[in-house]
């Protein structure tokens, strides 16, 4: 059941951890190596069981590994592999966790041309909370993960890497680089801006004794769980994926004017249509997938 | 514990058969009686066991009762009314069950000026599915349910209508009609438009091999459970409540085109600010509420 004698991932969060909570729990790799930042995150590795040892240095740490994992946010994946290929070997394989794959995938290619196999990765997963401390070897179980495949994607690797997320639990659905970051702007970013807007509209409504909360149920909270999320990431995943996250808010914005302007006139046979149309993409698309 | 010797529910669809199942495990009434529309509905009734009996009969189903609960839709309340105010006693408590509040309680207070004492409710409880067939006692349990105050609403009949609600499990909020009708117009109507709003977007955006519904994860199926509910229903009660949903809408839309304008400009620190403050705004008001 080894995928590989050494697997190293860099960076201990919530997914790196993860990460390494469930190879160790399901004996994926004969060591699991975390490499850290900051010093006392090599003794958090430890009291969380998330890697066999965690250390600071990239190279030591990637050193003789069968497969690196790029567990960092979007924004460090590139200075960070630049260290990684020059202390891998040229079969090492190489993949993310990024929510963005054109931009990220297209300069980390680059980087590992000439040494090591990149495959890009985006396991669909994540918590309210961030950090090692709320890691989960069942992070990814039942999770959709998306791996990428371009002209320069080796075959065996893709394998490999796809075999990792499904020993971790995920559904791998492949999909080109433009293919996933628009469907993660419209089934994923698309609707953390909009989780985001419904909280500060409600909470713009509030004044003086009105207050909207009150009232919240199950479906007002369903709607705003993702709200919690970290800001800094977010920002960073929606600016790096910015065309196409435009794109998706303009036409689910064209949508609720469309709605707005049926209400206006009172036009109830085309509001129920509409209504009827969404019922039925769910029926079709939604229910019963992965649930 | 009985509220009443009896307690007539017209309509036992969802809710009114909900509330019938519910008063007679609670045994809060002496007799409860279901008035249904269509012949099979009596047969339905008892198989169910959603009342203790079921009539076609609106004036025999509501004599004699202590209170009367209106489960019928929006459009069907006024006339309904109007058959109820004149078989009733001037002590008769009767409630409803509507989704909004201010065009329907001015009406129906009209109708029972004369006769019996009127106070508006809104449980906030539903299911995806309609009918008899899905009621459920525990349906308000952990649910919000609104009442409503108003110059003409008396006061003791207030208290036994929130005394009913609480007895099936609901937490009770008082609101003036134009406070109800605004509130929920941002936490249920407004979510509601949304949901369809991006389920139709991203079914939209499916095209040819592109399939966004294939990445769809936990947080778009929470984000889009609602579309399930009845069309026709949903129509209805955003036409009546028309000029604050508009208002809603507005407020929403001009939310998500100010995220989109910085988005288009690069601004993070503004775009993490927005997120910083939706955050804020659901520790504040949603975590740890009913849930």
């Amino acid at each position: 059941m080894n995928i590989c004698k050494k697997i190293t991932i860099i960076g201990m969060g919530l997914l790196g951890g993860s990460i390494g909570k469930a190879l160790i729990a399901k004996k994926l790799a004969g060591e699991v190596v975390g490499v850290v930042r900051r010093r006392e995150a090599v003794e958090e590795v430890r009291i969380f069981g998330a890697a066999d040892r965690a250390t600071l240095d990239i190279a030591e740490g990637v050193s003789g590994a069968g497969m690196v994992i790029l567990g960092v946010p979007i924004e460090q994946m590139e200075d960070i592999s630049k260290s990684v290929v020059r202390a891998i070997s040229k079969d090492t394989i190489v993949t993310d966790v990024g929510s963005v794959k054109a931009p990220v995938v297209k300069r980390l290619e680059k980087i590992f041309a000439g040494n090591g196999l990149f495959v890009g990765s985006h396991p669909m997963a994540g918590k309210e909370k961030s950090g090692i401390a709320f890691s989960d070897e069942d992070l990814f179980k039942d999770a959709i993960t998306i791996v990428t495949r371009t002209p320069a994607t080796s075959a065996p690797a893709l394998d490999t890497v796809r075999s990792l997320w499904e020993k971790l639990g995920s559904k791998v659905v492949e999909l080109s680089l433009e293919d996933h970051d628009k469907a993660v702007a419209a089934i994923s970013h698309l609707p953390h801006v909009i989780a985001v807007s419904l909280m500060n509209s409600v909470a713009s409504a509030k004044k003086g004794d009105f207050d909207p909360f009150k009232c919240v149920g199950p479906s007002f909270r369903d709607m705003t769980r993702i709200v919690a999320s970290p800001s800094e990431m977010w920002a960073g995943i929606l600016l790096e994926n910015r065309k196409e996250v435009l794109s998706a808010l303009d036409g689910f914005i064209a949508h609720m004017r469309e709605f707005s302007g049926l209400l206006k006139k009172r036009d109830r046979a085309a509001l129920e249509a509409i209504f009827s149309k969404a019922k039925k993409a769910k029926e079709a698309h939604v229910n019963g997938k992965n649930s």
